[in-house]
């Protein structure tokens, strides 16, 4: 049980991991935890209407844990795909000490959870991981593409990266699509 | 779709609503967001050794929506006992205008899960009641009672208010307990 509370403690550090986007009203940029929060939030809305035969609790499960990561490895822009890619070693590092810390049957467990969502092959990953992509998506078409603009990302770039939406909710991926293709602050 | 767009959207505002407990570290409040996340995280962990008969999912589903009606109805000190009372009405109104926002049969049932969660009546709601008080305990014992402090709060209303978190885990309970009792942070 101490374990626990040194994990739990642990996990406080993704309050200061901070991301690209600012929270809708707000002149700071959103953390990693509350991001976290909402990203998790959304599965489980969107699971209400999602095919019987996924596995809920796994779900969100893996979105409770998905960035924690992060403590160690700092959060890295979905769109810088060579940083992205260079993330991996130390996030997986950073997966192995964090879930380490607690004892070793949850701890595995956990890892495996972690590495199941990061390879995005079963359909729970799939779902999950469509899901992480949706709050920027929403933050961004709502705040005038904030982070986009900040970044100079591309409309064909934004709409490549976030077709994964198409994995939770075809619905909601047209929906979105439709909106990015007809949004004037983004720039071709 | 545009009922969750707008749901997940309005959901922006509990990054702004703001608790008495400072993230170790951090020389600012924490937010209803990213304690939503790690009270979600906390039960999480903590339901890797509890009970079979615990409906897993239900658990992690109440503690995801349990604060969303602070939107509207703002965050209340949990050792405020007159402003929690006169806070359930205001609560109410806000989970109904919140989950109103959703398709009917969605937020019907989002409603129904946050009336069980404040209502404590069933396992599920008990738990999820309890995982609710461990953080602030936890950030309150490594922060010298930061909270508990600023607010004069007594060695035995921390012990009274706490000690639901029992239900959630006797061994936890006991180790906090204890480590209540002797601090010479906090007052007698």
């Amino acid at each position: 049980m101490e374990n626990v509370i040194l994990f739990l403690l642990e996990s406080e550090k993704l309050k200061s991991v901070l991301r690209q986007t600012k929270p809708l009203g707000e002149d700071r940029f959103e953390n990693s935890a509350e991001h976290s929060w909402q990203t998790t939030l959304a599965a489980m809305i969107l699971l209400e209407n999602a095919p019987e035969n996924l596995d809920r609790l796994k779900i969100l499960q893996m979105l409770l844990i998905h960035d924690i990561v992060e403590i160690d490895a700092g959060d890295v822009f979905v769109y810088d795909e060579q940083a992205r890619v260079d993330a991996f070693e130390a996030e997986t590092k950073a997966a192995e000490r964090l879930f380490g810390m607690l004892d070793e049957d949850v701890g595995s467990r956990l890892l495996a959870l972690w590495h199941e969502f990061e390879a995005a092959q079963t359909p729970e990953a799939k779902f999950a991981k469509a899901c992480d992509r949706i709050m920027p998506v929403l933050q961004n078409l709502a705040g005038e593409g904030q982070s986009w603009t900040a970044h100079d990302i591309k409309r064909a770039k934004i709409l490549l990266k976030n077709q994964p939406i198409n994995d939770a909710s075809p619905q909601l991926w047209a929906l979105l699509k439709k909106q990015i293709e007809d949004a004037d602050f983004i720039n071709d």
